[in-house]
């Protein structure tokens, strides 16, 4: 239904074993009824991406056959499946990376990030976005003003981890937060924070130059997290650092009524003072990706309320993309960027 | 403002120390301004009486000088203080056990239950109810119809706790619930979920005798504590038995998205598990006493959606308390109830 | 992908026109990708029904083709499209009438009754169940118990309307409700609130004989509607009887903080009283059908928690469907199913 | 238990009927149990003083006998009550004028607002704070941080109707929200929107000058009243203007499953479209004053997320009080702010 003829074949970075990753030739994908092709603009590397390289799963999910890497994917709409209007081609967009099945009762209830037949970019046995083209249903692509970059476009989808944290945690004007790790994640958590009218929010790391970022993107204050935190009494503690320790010292400082999130991936087990929680009435949950945050992360970043360009620490081309996902250990990088098409 | 002359002096059980409850002359409390002074007809016992009893303590709370003992308390308005109206004079009421202070932020928001300053019967220094007289501001003591007893009256205490942990699981039409721990309140969080519309109610105990009663108040499934529970995929799972084992055994069979609602008191530490919480998105929140909750307690019992005169297993006079704090080995006790006016 | 071979063609019951109702042969459908092919067993008729079949519209919705009516609806799968487990066949089922696009931000927050594309039984210009075969999306078709006969599974669609506007009112534990219109949807409305856990149930109608029938069906209360009702403070009153009358009369007997929901559709325009709504933070919302109803709707009636069956006044065969949607003047119709297999 | 010595009389302005206010001498008050004695730095004139003034009355409030103006203020704290600590003396507060009975059901659950013993400053027949001292339950003085002023602290008043305007609104991070009516609530709502990150904020009213202050406040678009608003479909619909052909114009403007909040009064009657409020779920509610808003309001004010001052368009000293009542038709009057103290 369009004019745009595509290589038949295309690059991708592909993950074949812990650290082997292979820049290689892949068939090009079409779009099928209700879907899209998209011509990838920005991958933005996550720590997820790092993990499955580094150990080959996370968790349950093992990588067993070789799996294309990245989910926080920006791109150009070049050509659309049956049922697609073709006025969308041309449109920039956000992609968003997990396909729920629309049948479940989770799908049906606006809950689709626990379905349990979720498909999700990079999670095996589903390729990611780190190549020259993706489809994915229309719906998943979210066109995104003019005036927004490709790396923003790219990095809604780490957003939308923070927009989700932060409404898990009911932030709202006048709230008060403990943020507890200052990478990117941290960092988007606290700019939504301050987006939604948070007027105390506390971001500690133990690396310095890091809790220096938090200040420029809206910390009020910045705690060491090698030292007790004391006389805190937050509305919520929103643990983004996966470390027992951040999470056993962040609790305490919740005050009765209050809120713990836990988004940072950490050890299997939490242990957790029963009767604070109970004498407080304290509120635990974790969050697993998101929800309904594409509109409303395009609305934030689109008007300025969060900078998503400032994240980020370096570009490279595709075939230059190992260096994106193993860090430079001299440099403080927040959040690299692969260009496919570049 | 009325006639009714109390005697200058009551009778109360007062706990001097472990297991040294004496049944001694006090002089008898008077209605200040706002209060009214109840003649109290009957009193149940709590848990908390018998772990004062026995412990001397609860946690934080120590019982340094004699304490009169109970919180679950009902009697009859026998005068009323200065801006009260004597209309109120010759009301059966249930007594709310703990006051406020009126004026931090959780009183002012409704949630005074998480009030720092709270004044609570037979909570460390604060006399309880096992006695023939107390006073409370008017507000405190509601009216209950004809149609209900004075223990329901009194039970509407406990039955509070279970609205709260129902409330706080958010349980409505077609719930499915998990409650561990059959005791008093697991089997009134049992009838409150069945009043509320939840369609199975699976109830847990190491003892067959109590799941027998958890039946006849409505689970509609019941499972010995003491083997692994499989298969289950629950909206809540409502803690009532303060087990850790109890706890472990029943957060998997939680779905996604579900609640845990810990109400049972059990060790310091609770240990959880970090990937399943997050990736079902697990609420898990603790419970303490409650708040807003006699009318909905009247309203239940009065209109036979709760029964509460079927848990009370037995009676005792002010004088025998003891008996009714040291639980009988050879028997079923449920709740426990003590008549002070006879 | 399943051995049944439906007749290739079914008698329908087709609206041409105002009053011109036609029983005739129409090709059988088949089941489409994730579709199931569904046995019609019971139908119920709607007032929408009535009124489609009295004025060839309901509002902006005119019947401009000849159209199958019903939606009240419930079935046995006989055979299932491309992607559907063939273990689906052999299932009695109640059917959600209405699918949303689940592409929309609707149909992905769960609200996708607000679907702009929804299509939905007997809505011009998409044909209903009042025929033998009908196809619904797989996840549309929800399986019933054993006890649940084909009547109340059809119901349970009416019955939807119901759990949703007592969502919607916010109904709980010792909620006090006050429901003008003892019809089909008032009667049902009825029902769930004394299922969630209401204990002062209040009903309002000018036909005695159906108050009777609210009392029998959890009323606490009734009300001659061509009284005014004096003295009440409700939690919410939810009209169901889309009398401009009743819903001015209801509106004062709403307590501060308390809800209005408007299900019952009647004139255009609805003059409410401003300074009340405000001075007490009156609530005031209209109900669109439903969503995510079926699975408490089936808890409900299949645990005895709602009586459908006994709300069916009367049964015909799909050739006297015409019997069924012209009321007979001299009975006290509740609900007529229509039973296409006879 | 201060050496604070008031004198025995003040200065107040007084209306002792329509139109007749007179600066006179009366009795300094002084702290009784549990109150503070605060000098009166800064009060706002409101529309609803205004109106006292010129109709003696609002509603069923009408001014029988001599009454001090005046609900918006700030002061100084010069002298506690018993019960109160002395190290209140000297703090800068602002004041909640409205004190609920704190008995009833609506203070018990938070919503104090409903509370029908509500005293509420200048409501017949509580005085109000247009003079040098008054005093208020030591909870209802709020202290604010230095860099604060007097007038902004006052002015948490009327920011109270804005934040409870937006908190029922559910207004966040990406909302879209129209606002009726540009005068001091109307920015104030305005500007709180923007501080919840809502991203589109559009504002309506007929004086062109009012809507240049609205975008200067945070309005991302503004429209001018007496033309027909098109093509909106906003999450929320705020109404400030009181005026009825803005509610009917704004009601089309909202989305489906969006929200409209009455804050404006109006006239008695309002007309909704019916058929529109149900298939499109709109909510529609009024507000009445606020609750639970004071620390929200000083956290956003105090950390410049809301302006204050830039409301205040003129100040005068309690002898000119007429002149701040009585709007000065050439001049785009806001907010004018009288100074008792000077």
């Amino acid at each position: 239904v369009s004019d745009f003829k595509p290589t038949t074949t295309m690059r991708a970075a592909v993950l074949h074993g812990i650290r082997d990753l292979v820049i290689e030739e892949r068939r090009s994908p079409s779009a099928g009824p209700g879907e899209v092709l998209v011509k990838v603009s920005s991958v933005g590397i996550c720590g997820s991406d790092v993990h499955y390289f580094e150990h080959g799963r996370i968790g349950d999910h093992v990588v067993e056959s070789p799996m294309v890497l990245g989910h926080e994917a920006a791109g150009l709409i070049v050509a659309v499946g049956k049922g697609v209007t073709t006025e969308r081609i041309g449109s920039r967009v956000a992609l968003e990376p997990g396909i729920g099945c629309r049948q479940c009762s989770y799908c049906h209830q606006g809950r689709y990030n626990l379905c349990p037949d979720m498909r999700f970019f990079a999670t095996p046995p589903i390729d990611g976005a780190l190549c020259e083209y993706v489809v994915v249903p229309a719906d998943h692509a979210y066109a995104v003003p003019d005036g927004m970059s490709d790396d923003a476009a790219a990095l809604v989808e780490p957003l939308s981890v923070a927009i989700w944290a932060d409404r898990t945690a009911r932030l709202g004007a006048g709230s008060s937060v403990l943020i507890a790790g200052a990478g990117a994640i941290g960092l988007l958590v606290t700019q939504v924070a301050a987006a939604l009218g948070a007027t105390e929010i506390i971001v500690s790391d133990v690396d310095a130059s890091r809790l220096e970022l938090a200040r420029s993107f809206g910390a009020t204050a910045v705690l060491d997290a090698t030292k007790p935190a004391e006389g805190l009494a937050v509305d919520a503690f929103i643990d983004c650092s996966g470390a027992p320790a951040a999470v056993r010292a962040g609790l305490p400082a919740v005050r009765p009524g209050g809120t713990v999130v836990l988004v940072g991936m950490g050890g299997d087990e939490l242990t957790l003072p029963l009767s604070l929680l109970q004498r407080r009435e304290i509120n635990v949950t974790g969050t697993f990706r998101y929800a309904n945050t594409w509109p409303t992360g395009i609305a934030l970043a689109s008007h300025g309320l969060v900078d998503l360009d400032g994240l980020v620490t370096g570009h490279v081309d595709l075939d230059h993309t190992r260096d994106a996902i193993v860090p430079d250990p001299s440099a403080g990088q927040v959040k690299m960027v692969v260009r496919p098409g570049e």
